[in-house]
């Protein structure tokens, strides 16, 4: 997360308890007295690198303002099967009417962290970095690229107005790699840097005369990345090297191996399942 | 989609593709002319139930009210693998900024659907239903719960306001399933039925004996599930029986074969992989 | 109030300050020195059921989040004329700028709960209830179907998405009272019971034979609602019965003897007259 | 309705829909099919002074842009019992979701317009005018005052920042009648003119003293008002005066009688009762 | 600032603040360890009369809910370059993020107040007061307002809804002073006085005799001002009268010796130049 | 405007439209009928580079969805007094609402393209380019922005996320040039270049060998200037230089002959006086 953005965090929250919650949660409204006191703990039923910790606890904390989360591992750790990650009391109906989104934010985004370390472990001792994409679950990115950061991965773009990335359909569109880059690097800030998807050496050799920083190497093999990488670095010594596309577990040391710098991973967000974690009750 | 929600959808479509486009699409603005046309395709690159097209529209036409998508399926239809799906044309600028966008939900949309699919499959011929949970998406439940409806499933409760669920946490608080059942038959509203939570054949009996209208058999065996579906049925010939916990594609049918009327499946939601759809431009 | 909405209270309250002080209260502001302290005390000016305290000091915590209520009766209490129920003290600007609200939120709630006290007062002794109907003020059902319950009745629907009531004019539509229950029985979530609007005996049976969890019976006389809950529950003992439609004080008991289940009555939210209470401010 | 307020309307109408509905109208998705269409009359079953027909015809158009309600008579006319108000033909859900809202506005409002007109026809005749109060119902001011206009009163201050209105607890708190009304004159802008309420003839002649455009009489009796209106009238022949307070359908001439120039009457507002009227539909 | 209008500046800080952080200062928490303790201090570099603190408080305080301003001077103070006008110590991440728009708010809201002084001071010893128009920055306008007071100016009008000014293009389109002044009177609530635009004599003489409250002189040489003076106090003893159009620093004065009562100024906020102010920090 | 955000400029104008309308403009209301048809001119008062038709056409098609503006000039164009740069026709009482905030808008962005015109004009010749900075006023950051653009100028960073900038708060902060630009380019994504301000010869160096890809020259003379921008050219030929600080019409030339790329000026923005454009209208 962003150093101040508390703000539009429990903003948010606060949508998703509306979304899940409605007019109120009739059963535990219905079944308990409004006094009642109890206390939970949230359990790991696999192998995972935890994160949300702070999401979870401002879901109970919008239900409740005194409601506190002690976390025992802090975001980012690994931690096996049976590890208890964290435990909360307070108000039985709190922690029942909160406990389904803090499961479903925890196991989504420690999913997404988990699935990061595992291709950043992949690739260990190259000097590639994992990124992530804007594959991202529509209205979560802000939280999503936090796990990936929390997994070991770095952040891509957070929007389009973050980056000038000259894709294959702006070059379609803009008639060809040298009058897009051209024209990007009129138009935009001083403070941008240029990045263009090209699938063939000599659109690579036409961005980096055109002055590109950093070339996307898109649906590559490993082989021709690494010819590519060649290539580039013959022409401009300090142009960044992106791989994307059609990347694995299986193939993504491959990847890091022919010399990029960076390898972009849409699964990250896109594809993660939910990792198990329960969260048990009893009477505090 | 309910019917009458289009504004939801549309402030909804709004808040993500702010989400994504910030302050503008710097890329898109730089290198293209604000006048230019196109068209656009997007494409199945692999088997899927497509879902999410009235979403897909909706980015677009959030973007440029006049612009529209031509579907060449619909919703619920499987398609192969090169299948186009649907196509568009209008401003460049539009289909660039929105693409991402409309992919995002498209392929996770359908991916749900897919995988809904597979499962009803796996039971056809049964008298039970594949039906979904709460564990969706912070922020898409309306949508995904449209994908399970579109891949062939039904809906459980869309939040904590819309039925009457005791689950083990609140049987455990309220200190007992009796107590737990006769408070919520006082306290809610005469619309609702009562679902209890039972893992064994005491609870069971309590629970119909207290005048629950349906059972949830959680995480119990095929061989387990049938033994206390002939009970309930033996006591209560009208119970309605759901089972959920630790059901995968392997194992649903003899759930389905257990006698159970509803099976409950979180990973239709939590866990679904985005499906591969491509959106390929070329100059109009 | 159900119990975690208090944000929701809280937004609501500054939306009707907002209508009432728009840019500034300037009579006070004029003639106030600001740092200037008061007390007050909201007085009964006449009998009545007490409702909506917590409203009350919400508006005033609103305006300075320091400032409470001491309330003298709890909501739900009847009191006599004379009667202090609260009183305050604090900024004489925020006591002066927030009175009207408050009053104009203890009137009317109170209102409403003195009048629906009187309706369960005239049947106490039967087995029906009192419930209220959606029949409510728009933007205010939440507050208003609190009322109620404070004053001793019970809610029916809180919205159109909180229950199956299918009336007269879904009916003639569907083209018949079984169509239209056996639609509504497959296509909504199993945890909703059924509820039809019937008028005549012939519907009464179709209804049942259909399948419908509770009969309405609207419009009906008090001798007419006997009969036809003689037929109903030689047919299904465990049909819910509700009566509507033209009931009043005086003839509310009749129908209650007739053996209906719940009683509905729109004039408890639509025609409440407000109660008379006076705010009488001195300097602290 | 103000000239230029629709998208205020409108934006309002959304929210009382979203209260209504939810997550959608569950009843009419189910039993009707989605293309269904349906007509519906507005039925006046007493007398009335009809009130809310643009507010009526917005809740259907929110629903469906298309939808439009054909009146047969207009904001402000009065008619009798079996009076068809308007008619409007469309898509069966819409209708049968939007009609319960539309009719909670249009019978509220007419009422209000109702009885205003009552009082108003009390004192044909006088020069006096009936006023209404900020007795509103929290949310629906402007729609109240445009009812009380349409009645044939006259509204008084729309809010706290609309107008100086120096009340008892003003003068107790600012020590006196004369200090309030000179820090009042020498606080606000040049634009505004200067209310204060007095009840006895002391006051009263100290505000005058003090330069107060009008006086507000309240709880005084028609006599005690005959008296103060003649000493006023001596002093400052140009004073506005106000009655308030205790005065009902059988008393108002006689305060209009004794020479006021404005009746506020908050039970134009805060106790008036819905009006009957009912929505009928059939197929079209 | 009005009294209670604490969350509308709080509201708008925030909007401010995400106009200018987006999703996250992202030098500040590159360069910056999160823990890091830094104090600043605000610095006049020129003379100016202090206007905003209560503003730049709530931009760090929105950041932050702990950190604090302790300023040395009050809103309206005068003081000369060199003077460290406030200081403030806490986090560095929340110094750095908010300093900008803090200086923004002062720069700007001093300037206003700076001007205002300057042209109260050339009025001083008449009976005439400095008053501000609507020309406003877009958004700004209570704050703008509150620098004009602050400055020792009055304020006109704070929106169209906030007084009755009948202008040149009301009167040629209502066809004559006579008729629009008769139709306001006519209509508005009894709280409001009625100010009309002239620019002769012979309107003057027909706004009178219609019985305006005010009327504003516009574009008229202090000489013609003079004479319209004299002849409306001949008429009207208790008519004010209000200059405007044309007004500089230079004959401000001699407008004010004419014998108005108000002069409106368009400048004091649509074109005041920020005062120059600025902000170092160190460790703390 | 960037292309794809009017969904962002209406919401912009209806609030502004609200701060300004409140309840409602009540003079306008009283003085005219309804139906009332006008037309009305724009009128240049003095010489001005036209900025801002887009923005104020949107204020009366917010009021009335049909209104349009018949621009004759387009934003950009240098206009002589006399000139009328637009006119509209319509109803009376949606121009005369209007009228304030169109012309509000029209005069402050016209003065800002206008004073951005004459420092473009100034360096024209030489291969620097002028452009803003963050002061701009609070609310309006995108319109003034554009109003720059619209001068001839160029934009700097539209927030503190879309960019890194190392002031010298935060280099004194972090303990020194390179320990900043080192953390800079190690946790800031691959897309951002990274700028430092330095003010002495030892810092520029230590900046270019950190690796920094932009200089900021704060406050140094011309002479200062044209030394450092020696030096930087001689370490780092590619490096980009902005010259910032105490830039005026009268110096900006030799700033720009000194030899930087960019030169910034926060006065374009915070202190551009409103140029004089006027509305008449008349009856239609």
């Amino acid at each position: 997360m962003n150093w101040l953005d508390e703000g539009a965090l429990f903003s948010q929250i606060g949508n998703f308890l509306h979304e899940d919650m409605g007019r109120g949660d009739i059963t535990t409204q219905s079944t308990l007295k409004r006094s009642q006191s109890a206390k939970g703990r949230f359990l790991a039923k696999e192998p995972m690198v935890v994160c949300g910790l702070e999401a979870a606890e401002a879901v109970f904390s919008t239900l409740d303002s005194q409601q506190q989360l002690e976390a025992f591992v802090s975001d980012g750790e690994e931690v096996q099967a049976g590890k208890v990650i964290a435990r909360t009391s307070g108000f039985a109906d709190v922690l029942l009417s909160g406990e389904r989104l803090a499961l479903n934010l925890l196991q989504r985004l420690s999913g997404i962290a988990t699935v990061t370390r595992q291709y950043v472990r992949a690739i260990e001792g190259t000097p590639a970095q994992i990124v992530d994409t804007r594959k991202t679950t529509p209205g979560l990115r802000m939280l999503e690229k936090y796990a990936v950061l929390t997994g070991g991965g770095r952040n891509h773009r957070f929007g389009l107005d973050d980056g000038v990335l000259i894709k294959d359909n702006h070059v379609a569109l803009a008639g060809g790699v040298a009058t897009a880059v051209e024209r990007a690097r009129k138009a935009v800030g001083h403070l941008h840097k240029i990045e263009v998807e090209v699938s063939k050496e000599s659109d690579l050799r036409e961005a980096i005369k055109a002055g590109a920083d950093i070339l996307l190497l898109d649906n590559q093999t490993p082989e021709e990345t690494r010819r590519m990488v060649e290539v580039a670095r013959g022409l401009a010594p300090n142009v960044l090297l992106e791989s994307s596309g059609g990347i694995t577990l299986e193939n993504v040391r491959a990847y890091a191996e022919a010399g990029v710098d960076l390898i972009s991973i849409g699964a990250l967000t896109h594809s993660a399942r939910a990792v198990d974690i329960s969260f048990k009750m009893q009477p505090a």
